[in-house]
């Protein structure tokens, strides 16, 4: 099985500040214990690239940090591009999008 | 560990055709392999109910089912609602926000 | 122009409790000032019904609603299906897949 | 008001190819009538900076860009981020987060 792109996104719930940047700091620290995952961070989440299987173990320890730090509600959300056809990369996606512009 | 509620939609992308819902009918039958979630189909998605475990299980194994239909890309989309202060169910959420109308 | 399906959730980040559906029965009350939509509660969102510049109109009034009760920070999350070989209507949708299961 | 943040994927269904990099630079492309907007291309969505109606009147020129190359059913997803009590941008939602970690 090939390498799918999954964007994930954590977000505690009801946590007293607005800022939440010190949950997301801690969300990309877990990643650490993923080397087999490649992962872009945008302004909005996090890009992750590899076999189907270990994205989903991620996402589930992605989204217990916030519950270890004191959060009582999270709300994740994960999208998944699998393609069979033929290989993807996050740096394929983006270069075939920018050769057709 | 409580239930999460967590919304599913899985889309085939590339087929020939516009009409998507024989795919989907596809992945709600998948749905019958996992007893232990509670399921709700509507216009957009299917809501699930039940052990963060077996959703993301069921999501993994819902996500497959256009591939053995032949689609050759399939974009899954996963939001999970987690809570953990009390117990949250699909009848619970909907009541509350009613009782406050 | 038809009319296109879209799902809705309006979330305030940062409020101190972790109970939403205050604020989620306010987002409801403002689909009032929009008879032209058709409007399903869901337990994870609102899908609407009708034409596409109308539900951005009410989009947009509905994330103002949590701001109004004093929240700092909102997320609002819209997705929109729109299909123009046939029309599209909430009930069509679940009864084709319903049909094929 | 000040600016918000909106993630934006636009995707054809229904098209005969899997390869869709073709109508997501079309897509990209509409963005150059906004010049108010600043924009990054990530490898799952188009990230936007700037005020809610301009962003939302961009999503709406994005969504028709795959209709005038013959698509038939467009899925557009937008999620705003919108925070009241500071300004926000992506460079400083990016900027937080390294800091913390």
């Amino acid at each position: 099985m090939g390498k799918i792109i999954a964007e994930v996104t954590v977000v505690p719930l009801g946590t007293a500040s607005t800022s939440l940047s010190v949950y997301v700091a801690e969300v990309e620290k877990v990643l650490r214990e993923f080397p087999g995952l490649k992962s872009l961070l945008t302004p909005m989440s996090t890009i992750l690239e590899g076999e189907l299987a270990e994205v989903l173990t991620a996402v589930q320890a992605m989204h217990e940090a916030p519950f270890r730090m004191g959060a009582l509600r999270v709300s994740t959300t994960l999208r998944i591009d699998d393609r069979r056809d033929r290989e993807i990369t996050m740096e394929g996606k983006l270069a075939a999008v920018k050769r057709k512009m």
